[in-house]
């Protein structure tokens, strides 16, 4: 019998699986689900390939973060990229590698949490892998496919000149969310009288969005194939910063982004009441894990719930009010931030 | 620069995968490959997916396997499902975690082996991800894609009585290479010397094969689509022992499988000459992670390189000249050997 007490390694992996399992929502186009050598999923022809890793220690704190919140965090970056391609998502992998001490609830909450964020999307949970590791590591990784209904995928490479810059979704909230934990608001532990305190403050629904945007972010995947259709001609989602990423787009498709402080200010100014200006205008500059998708359109086609921030034009890098932005961001290995090189 | 003692922490990751990125051979159904959000391959309408992780210290040691190994045992192991489902790999995403004080050789190592691998099979690398571990930890995973090419997958669940079992490929030779290197014979450090000796004994053959299939297997890969074509009615690889695997086929298919020793002697015999006949008999039932493929034929379509071991009946379970057989095998997270339950 499992109890809260009960760890990976006082129960059978076909045990573990069987309990599991309920949660996962079967979808029309899982052809053969969990249970066999492999999965087998529907494709118009053209699948999306993605896949992402969140490893306990680097990409979240048990203190900061539930086992739900990181199920909702994974398949939110991984379907994000999907939706960045101007794809749908369909069905999704999932790996849990975790060392045999961790809590049996552990890891059905976030099962639970990836199945019931993946019903919600009509995506499928189509199989897994489940490992045992070493003492204190626990991590897990999604490999999320996708359709392209028939449409070609919307790459990194196809902004020109005269293209509209434009943003789906927030800015900043989820680098916001992480200093306000860095600050020492927010933890686990006290999260509950923390936000009823906040609820009756001016700014307290901000660092409230923000918070949950960091521990589980909701990334506008619906938007994706939308500006696919609309005729987007390049698209990412912003998993390390507005600037990085924006520059990515410049330097694969061979042109300069011009990004406008003014059209960027309102993002900043609703950031500033939870964080401050200074650190408001960074994290909307250079704030990841935001999964907001950033995309390029034909100057008359910027479709609904899309905002511009600036122009494509004939150049290299990326502008903020005509003065050349150094892009920061993340490096893996590095463990800290970084510049490209 | 990149030395020999250089580490994953000393380079970005762009610059990690700027030296890796070659050792991956374009192939025609890749339409996206690594550098977007997300990659594109194409489809004939029904996309196989599996995935398959490996850690340190439980699914490979150091000292018995080099990083060229543990990635063609990965690449096989996962290539090995989507045959067993009847399909042809098309592309694979290769996940490395990593303690920042690993080798960039390593990682390098690895790479190449699973990009000539996966060229070797006409597969694409579509893409991946890279992540730091804690101190001491090293996984690789690997998501690997296939193609059904319009035929209906081949499940565990089609066997019916008076089918023939069948199986394409060797048995029980990885557990023995595992039973060698726990015996202390072909260490990494004394393979050369160990290798040289063996070549001028009787039995140095069969010790060199089984530690070659133990570290780095070769699955027959081109079988699992030929037996779906000639009409395979269940299939799957060989990955937790013959009789567990063989008990996966009667329970999904309600039927039973009764196993001939006969048909099994001419295996035991061969691995005899390398750990004993007691030890030969066990690896052959029992043996895990041989990738070897076993189905279940209606009886006139035997195709070639397949080779009858049984016969399917009415009933549950596996028996072993009319003996039902306890299923043996592994539990990933107790760590030890375990019967189904």
């Amino acid at each position: 019998m499992i109890t809260a007490d009960t760890t990976l390694g006082e129960v059978t992996e076909e045990g573990l699986l069987r309990s599991i399992f309920p949660f996962f929502t079967p979808q029309p186009g899982l052809l053969v689900g969990p249970g066999d050598d492999a999965a087998v999923v529907a494709s118009s022809g053209a699948v999306i390939a993605t896949t992402d890793t969140m490893v306990r220690g680097r990409d979240w704190l048990d203190e900061w973060s539930s086992a739900a919140d990181v199920g909702v965090k994974l398949l939110t970056q991984n379907l994000a990229d999907v939706a960045a391609m101007g794809g749908v998502g369909t069905s999704v992998l999932v790996t849990l590698v975790a060392d045999p001490a961790t809590p049996v609830a552990w890891a059905r909450a976030f099962a639970r949490s990836v199945g019931e964020g993946a019903a919600d999307a009509g995506v499928a949970v189509a199989g897994g892998d489940l490992s045992s590791a070493p003492a204190g590591v626990l991590l897990v990784s999604i490999t999320a496919l996708g359709d392209l209904q028939g449409r070609p995928a919307v790459l990194r490479s196809g902004a020109r000149p005269g293209d509209v810059v434009a943003v789906c979704g927030t800015l900043g909230r989820s680098a916001a969310g992480l200093l306000l934990l860095q600050r020492g608001e927010g933890a686990m532990g006290q999260a509950g009288a923390g936000r009823r305190e906040w609820a009756g403050s001016r700014d307290g629904g901000m660092r409230k969005l923000c918070l949950a945007h960091h521990r589980a972010p909701v990334a506008p995947l619906a938007a994706g194939p939308a500006a696919a259709a609309a005729g987007a001609t390049a698209m990412l989602d912003v998993s390390d910063g507005l600037l990085r990423d924006g520059s990515r787009i410049a330097a694969a498709s061979g042109v300069r982004l011009d990004l406008s402080n003014a059209a960027l200010a309102p993002d900043i100014e609703t950031l500033a009441t939870a964080v401050g200006e200074g650190a408001a205008r960074e994290c909307v500059l250079a704030g990841g894990e935001e999964h907001s998708l950033l995309a390029t359109f034909p100057a008359a086609r910027l479709p609904d719930s899309w905002r511009a921030i600036g122009t494509v034009s004939d150049g290299t890098g990326i502008t903020l009010d005509g003065e050349p932005q150094q892009p920061r961001g993340w490096d893996h290995f590095r463990q800290e931030p970084d510049t490209d090189d």
